[in-house]
């Protein structure tokens, strides 16, 4: 288990990681946190490790690309003042780019979506503890379908800033891909992005993975 | 033109087809006809043929299977009277069998859905001038995806019932893929199914090329 | 056809443009570009031409006269960059002074009405490729109604104004009057100003066939 | 004064007359008499001859044509034991021959109107002391517009009813006309149909200046 | 009648002006000049006499003392450059004495009553061709219980300073103190201070006699 | 203290006692006992007695009078099997005369009022250990107001009620009226019938007094 | 793990298991399964053993104690055919003793709760695989307090029953008291029944863990 | 009676005492005192004592803790400039401890709660005749849980300061744990903190009881 007591987590991202959290801050009583993998996250761990007392933030916003957390980082992310910060961002980078093809000024392309998270990654890292980068995903098993393709491409660039700069990565379209050779994607999303909770349990699941969870 | 000055047409169909329209019967002042391809229909014929004073009701119902359709076949459409009859059914009895793969009582069989299609065409064939019969679609250009896949087949049977009896076919996947040569389908569907106004318009310029209509 | 591809084309206008467009700006996914004929004309010519990529904004407001175009012309077009404009006004201008016979202040008399239309095509005419302007209309067939008679007048000063600076000229009214030879004006309009789809319709393919649209 | 003390007013008729009262009876405190012409006539009524004692009750039902009065005559009427009963109808009898040109099952021909006007007066006419009929009317000067023109044929199928039974008639088109003269139409009304305040007190007036109302 | 053609009439007071008023003028379409005697009183004067073009316009405020008018007095009286004021305050003046004993700062008594209300009459004598005053009233026929008492008191200065300067007096009591004669205060308000339409209509009345108006 | 431990109490009446009770019956959890004198009624009864056990419940109904009491009275009453019933009724029987001078048939006189209270007491006084009687009152403290002197003889119908069927008679007139010598109806009431918190304490505190409470 | 491939578990209780399930039918698309422990089992079941296939249903109903689950037995369970059963009932029973001391109608006692228990199970046992018991809770750590030491007994009546019957049981009580001793109960609730999210994996890892679930 | 006639007094806390009470200041006309103790206390002095004309004032705030009063004293209570006040604060200094155990920067612990609230007193007791305190309490009768046992500590805190400054001090906890001898908490609050009608009388006894309130 990569968390140790008393630590703060910070989650954020888009709409996937948003889902209805409270403002300005999502933590604290009743639905607070929202409804995605966060609450599970925290209700996994909390339970789990009840000795951990480990504080879970969400900071997710709807609609958000790597531009939009650029300009919300410093009030946050890091005046929060977490241990942990984990990122889930890329989704909308890319999907502006098949569902408005013509506001070109709308599309993050994969040159200034890597710069930017790297960025990111280098105005915390020294911070923080550690830095939890969760690749984006498109849940269309067909690699050669092109939206699946380039996102892909972000995910790689994900990988690739992880490896650089020591962070923790979190493969969540290989998650995803495994769950649906057993069922369609339509069975938990409607547009292949936003998941019921089925598929925020892939994405908690696969996030405690990768911190050293243990089921018990 | 197909379309004889002072007929009746009725479009029956699932959501796609429905879009809000008023109940019991879609048809009248304001929008009770719908958002759909429907009030499109109708505005170009009205608009193009003004002296046909053709009548255009919407009968859609947001979920049908043809299964619904048979149920309330009577009621919904030989009681209105009409001289024309569309059908586009076909999309919730394939999408089923994907989004709820384990509620196998809700799935409608390729099987089932040719012969209760027919049985629909035989119980009306004799008392209209004629049936125009839309091909379901899925807003997927790759043909060897699982739902793609065996929509195509629904497709078929649409076409070969339409050979059978002699009913106008109209293929929508057909247009649908034209048109996604061009666009992603993310500008206009989320979830591949359901269009907005430039889908809608696609279905509605399918239906009435197939009716003989000509622009002025 | 006298769009090139990759153009952006700004509409213009009152409520008959506007019908529940998005704020700030009337354009990108779901409804943002409102029900009026500016969806219509996108859906035509997106599903006709799709090669052409014609960006289309909807920039009506509910209530607005000339004048109102006037104070928003810098930020709600010339700040758009676009490369086509089109303009409806002038129904407000005369409808006040109908239905507000007392509150003068509201009028915009014919004078000021064409003056201020000619000063929104001199500050667009160098910076644009073209200006297409729609005539006001009153669908009520009788031309010695006193509105009518009016709103004639007001669109003999956009035809007017067309011819002197080179622009495209709608005339919406006759196409309107063509309809009203077939139909009552109480089928399509409450109040004779405010079309259903049918009446949207006429004004999308007046605008169309202006154009040069070719069905296909 | 044709109102001798003690009486009850029941006035009926269409959406004119409804505007909001009450269901099942529109009589009582707070709005349940409703908005219309009606409120007026009682608060007229009620200041100028308080010692008059006079109930009057409003049963307008939004939509109805004289057949939908007819259904519900029985109830709505004669079960509430009036000694006068005024009948404002035959609006919505005209206007969906021009709204709803195609439906013509919706239409009430000029001869099924006044038999069945007729039929109306012939039930009630022993039970009553007296039936006021008011004319429908249409708030468009010109007399050569064609509901304009229906509409005056229906008025007078209503003046020779009045004259026939010996009714009280009640012009409205007449003093709707002479108004006319001053204002435009607009000015008081969205359809030419349903009237403001202004409107609904010229069919007070003529309400009362034929009841031998004298203001004081 | 006092009104000339062509003029403007401000009619100010509390919530029995108001009642609903558009906000920030009471004048227009629809009802922005709410539902109290002011459109009482301006429909039967448009229909009375419609060619006086008589523009009137409501700026009640629910709740307000003469001690808010002053406040508002520039803006909502004098900037809308009227013809003609009209004058309803006092009863909240009275009724917080009343209703709200222990906060005597929400008391305005007679003196700082009348005093205001002559500085209002000041600033705006010499700007208008008249001012017309209405009493204050209690729907309360008992003269001698407390709050009717003196609401009379207050009804006395109203009538001193119209005489002082030479304003149009309209006693609203005395009306209401005939009608009640007949009627029970219970049948037309519930707090004896809020009238229905029929109490709206005997200060309309009383305002038009006082204005020589003649029922035609 | 008249209860003894372990009964109950079933409270009737009209919109003084009902005051948002639940339906069907005003017992339990939250707010189902209503905000009227009845939770004061059980709140300084349970706070006081808390050894008492005793059950409390609503069956108050807005709008009722002594006539449709006796139509709800099996279900409301005896098929709750209460131990001890308390009746506050006449306040509609008598205002519906004032507020609705017209509508004869929903008065109720002093003479059916009477012999339906009787009628009622008959029914129940076997069955209960007892029957508190209160007075309708009005807050007016001028007994000779109109409305206060017919209400009185209601009052009077039920102390000669109370005294000869041994009830325990509950005087709220007098109550109010010693209250109203230090306070203006207004400050509690808008129509004389409503009360505020401060209202309902006084009736809590007189139904408390005749039941021989003792504060502690 | 106790469940094989292509099982259909139905999960029954009360208002913890309900938590806005859709009716009639627990199960389904969208959030018709509810927001409960049902929820968190499926998803952890479906991510972890994609190859069961099981179908999860939902049937609690809020406010339900033993004594509604046998009404509604056959139509929420029986009918629906299920192969394994889970009951978490009680809550209800004993709350209602505590918080509705006077209305003992609505309490189940401890003779009852088992008696129809094992009436449910024996209805149940031999059509279907295996019955899953949850004990009921009280998120209270004392156990001297006497709602907490009744719900004990209960929590008694449903192990006794399990091992009689041969159902597999789940003991919520313990793994709740495990969690209170490193948070507070008012972390997790508001009133030591009703859990959050992390109060929901509590119960549904209970459940997981008794069914032989193996993370991974 | 420690209240002599025409003062005022302001009762301030958190959401025990809010209670829907009305912004900015909870005094006047409906519901502005809010449904709390404090209506309660009002309604008991204005019927017992109307010679008193006691101004009573709520100015409670959900949420508060002893460090939010100090933040808000000067506006909500030292402008209002009250005679007396009263104080029930601490719940949610001590709740925040047990509800949010992570957020340590919400807690307010023993120190700081003594601390400002003898400020609150300096700040106070040279402006006013006199300071009420009330203890804060939990419903919860087993003086060893957790909760009630650092609640026990902050009521201490209370009753040493209002020895110290010679305020009025007020003993909630043991005037519920009176109470809770006969009935479980459950039936008089969901959280052992915020109480029913029932709960709030016994604080608005225990209130009056030290006021010297003699019940008549």
């Amino acid at each position: 288990m990569i968390f140790t007591p008393g630590k703060k987590l910070v989650m954020i991202g888009d709409s996937i990681t948003d889902y209805e959290r409270k403002r300005p801050v999502g933590e604290g009583l009743g639905e607070a946190i929202g409804h995605s993998y966060v609450v599970l996250v925290d209700a996994l761990l909390k339970t789990t490790y009840p000795d951990l007392r480990l504080r879970v933030v969400n900071m997710g916003n709807s609609g958000d690309t790597v531009r939009d957390l650029k300009k919300r980082w410093r009030s946050d992310v890091l005046e929060l003042d977490p241990d942990w910060v984990s990122i889930l961002i890329g989704i909308n980078d890319v999907w502006r780019q098949f569902d408005s093809p013509l506001r070109s000024e709308e599309h993050v392309c994969l040159e200034e979506y890597e710069e930017t998270l790297e960025q990111l990654i280098t105005f915390t890292e020294k911070e923080v503890e550690g830095i939890i980068l969760m690749t984006p995903y498109y849940m269309e098993p067909n690699r050669r379908d092109p939206m699946r393709n380039l996102m892909d491409k972000y995910g790689e660039a994900v990988k690739r800033q992880a490896k650089k700069h020591g962070c923790v990565p979190v493969d969540l379209q290989r998650d995803f891909d495994e769950y649906l050779k057993y069922y369609n994607a339509q069975s938990i999303t409607w547009d292949r992005l936003h998941p019921d909770t089925v598929g925020h349990m892939i994405i908690a699941k696969s996030f405690l993975r990768a911190a050293g969870f243990e089921w018990r």
